[in-house]
C-alpha cells in the first residue's frame, strides 16, 4: 500500500514557525491554509502562501500557537477535521502530551514535534521557507498511528528539516539545555545594559550582538516556554549559578578566568557545525559606500545591470562616520560577477569572501 | 604646518589585530615591519604584508602583544625608537596607562588606543584588512601632543575606524559591559554544555550558536583581560549573579520569566548596528515581492519616485521561494507616505509597523 500524498495542510497559529512550514509546503505546490485568531497576521501570511485558501480536504493540521493557546486550538479543530492527522510544533512536549491525552482517541493521529529552528524576530513578516532546511525536527512516535507518522514526516521531509525522534521527556531536557539556558543567559546579559550610557553601546563589537543577538525575542512567547520546562531548567540554571560565584571568587587569580574560558572552549567544540549557517553557502562581498541618501538604491541598479541577485544583505554604519559597510550575500557565481562588475567602477569594492 | 604623512610603522605583536592593522597600512601603501617573540608568527605576518621589512625611518611603533608583554615591549622598542611616536591597542587600559608612566618623557608621545574589533580566531593567519572598516577604535590623548595624536590617527583613519576618545577609566568600565562581560556570560553558557549527550548537542539551533560564538576564544589571552579589569567586572558579574537567583526563585511563576525577557528587550534595543540603536526609531513597511532579479531595483526606483529615503532595509526570502519580503525601515512619515504610494500600484505592501 503506498502512503497518501500530502495535498492539503491546514496551519493554525500565522507566526513565524507556522508561516515558514506553510512557505516551505507552497514551494513544493501543496496547499496551504493559514489561520490566526489575528486576522491582520492570517491575511499577511495567506498573501505570502501565493493562493487562496483551499477547499479540498485537509490532510493535516498543524498546531502552530503560542503554548497557551494550543489546548484551545486542539479543541477547536479537533470538531471540525475529526479524520486529519494533527501535529504541534511546540517547544515543550510533556506538557502538549498531558493536554493532548485529555481527547479520547486523538493520541493515535497527534504527532508531537518540534522544529528546532527559529529567529529572535517573530511573526508571518519574519518568515522564511528554508528557515528549517538542514534543522533538526525532533518527533515522539509513541502511541501515534503509522499513517499519521507517514503524513508528518512528510512535512518535514518537504521543509528539509531531518527527522529526529526523541521522547518528550528527554526533548525537554535537552532542549532547556540547548535552547531554553541559552536564551536566559542572553537575556541576563541584554539585561545589564539596560541604561547604560550610548557611548558605551557605541562602541561594542560584533561579540556583544551575537551574544544578546537571541535576546530580542518575543517575551510573551518565552514566558509560557520557561515555565512550562521549569523542572528540566532549574538545575541547569544552579549549576550556572554556582559557576558564577566559583568566578567572582577567583576574579583576582587569572588562572580562574583561564578555567573558566577553556571550559566554555571545550563545550563549544561540542557543537557541531552543520545546522548552522552554513547551511546557507552565500559567499559575501563587501562595498563599502558613502552614507547618503540613494547610495543603495545605486548599489542595486548595478546589481540589477550585472545581472545578480542579493541573497541577503547587511548594512554596519556607526554613529558620526561618513561611510557605510554593505555586506550583500549572494551564490558564489554571481559574487564574482559582481566583484569584476564594480571593481570597474567608482564603487569601493572588497574581495569576495566565504 | 602641514601634519607628517605616515610612511613606515612598526607593530610589534604579529597576532590578529597587529597584522589586521598591517594589512590595512598596506592597502594604503604605507611600509610595514612585523614583530613577534615567535619567528614563526612574525615572518608568516610579513609574508601577508607582500614586503620585506622597511629601512626607512619608523613614525609609529604599534605595541600590539598580549598584555602581559606591554612593559617588555615597550621597554625594548623604546631603546631604538626614541623619536617615534607610540600607541598601543590593549583591551584594557588603565593598567598600561600605569605601565608607560614609569618610562620618563615616553607619555607625550604615547597613545593609548583600543580598537573595538576582533574575531573568536587568533593568529596572524586570521588577519583580515577589513576588520576596522566601520567600527570604533577608543582612544586617550590625556597627555599627548598633538603631532603624537595626529599620527596615531592616521593609522585609525586608514584602517577605516572611527576614532572615539574615551578616558582610560571610563573605557575600562565600558568594554567590562560590553566586552567583557558578554565574554563570561558566553563562556559559562559554553561551559555548561561539556559532557552533554552530542544528540543533544545536535539538535541545537543558531540560538547557541551565535550565543556562545565567542566561548571559542583563547584562554590565555583572557585570563589576562578579565583579571587586568576585575575592578571594573566585579559590580557587574555581582549583579548578573542576583538577576540569575531571581530568576531562579520565581521560576514557577510566568510573570517572573517575562520580565526576564522584556528587560532583556530593552537591553538589547540599545545596541547600535544592524538591527539596532539606530533603525530604533524607524518605521519598519513590508512589501512582498517576486523572487526575482531586477525586483530590489524597481522598489528602490519606486522610493525614488515617493521621494523617500531607506534608512535600512532587511531582505528575508528563501533560495527555491516564490516571493521574498522586504522590510523597509524609513522615518515614520516617509513610510506612511511610501505606503500611500505603493497602495496605489501592484506591490503587495502591508502596514507600516513600528
Amino acid at each position: 500500500m503506498s502512503a497518501k500524498k500530502l495535498e492539503h495542510v491546514r496551519i493554525v497559529g500565522s507566526g513565524l514557525i507556522g508561516t515558514s512550514i506553510g512557505l516551505a509546503l507552497r514551494v513544493n505546490d501543496i496547499a496551504v491554509t493559514m489561520v490566526d485568531r489575528d486576522a491582520t497576521a492570517q491575511h499577511l501570511a495567506q498573501d505570502l502562501m501565493g493562493q487562496s485558501p483551499s477547499s479540498a480536504p485537509v490532510d493535516v493540521v498543524i498546531i502552530a500557537t503560542p503554548i497557551s493557546g494550543i489546548k484551545d486550538a486542539i479543541e477547536n479543530e479537533n470538531k471540525s477535521y475529526l479524520n486529519s492527522v494533527f501535529m504541534d510544533v511546540a517547544s515543550v512536549k510533556t506538557k502538549v502530551k498531558v493536554e493532548v491525552s485529555a481527547f479520547p482517541g486523538l493520541s493515535e493521529r497527534f504527532v508531537f514535534t518540534h522544529p528546532m529552528a527559529g529567529r529572535e524576530v517573530g511573526g508571518a513578516q519574519s518568515a522564511r521557507g528554508d528557515l528549517f532546511q538542514g534543522r533538526a525536527w525532533i518527533y515522539d512516535s509513541d502511541s501515534v498511528s503509522s499513517d499519521a507518522l507517514e503524513l508528518a514526516l512528510q512535512v518535514v521531509s518537504v521543509c528539509g528539516a531531518t527527522a529526529i525522534e526523541l521522547a518528550a521527556e528527554e526533548h525537554d531536557q535537552a532542549v532547556a539545555l540547548v535552547s531554553h539556558l541559552p536564551q536566559i543567559a542572553a537575556s541576563l546579559l541584554a539585561g545589564a545594559l539596560e541604561g547604560a550610557p550610548s557611548e558605551w553601546l557605541d562602541i561594542a563589537g560584533s561579540g556583544l550582538r551575537d551574544t544578546t543577538r537571541i535576546a530580542a525575542s518575543d517575551p510573551t512567547l518565552w514566558r509560557e516556554i520557561i515555565s512550562s520546562n521549569s523542572g528540566a531548567l532549574l538545575p541547569l540554571l544552579k549549576n550556572l549559578s554556582a559557576d558564577l560565584t566559583t568566578l567572582i571568587e577567583g576574579i583576582e587569580d587569572p588562572s580562574a578566568s583561564e578555567a573558566l574560558i577553556a571550559r566554555g572552549n571545550r563545550g563549544k567544540a561540542g557543537i557541531p557545525g552543520k545546522h548552522g549557517g552554513a547551511a546557507r553557502n552565500y559567499t559575501l562581498l563587501p562595498v563599502v559606500i558613502e552614507d547618503k541618501a540613494g547610495q543603495l538604491a545605486a548599489l542595486f541598479d548595478e546589481c540589477a545591470i550585472a545581472g545578480v541577485n542579493v541573497e541577503d544583505l547587511t548594512i554596519e554604519h556607526s554613529p558620526e562616520q561618513f561611510t557605510g559597510l554593505i555586506t550583500l550575500a549572494l551564490s558564489k557565481s554571481d559574487a564574482e560577477k559582481l566583484y569584476r562588475h564594480l571593481s570597474n567602477t567608482d564603487w569601493k569594492v572588497h574581495s569576495p569572501r566565504n
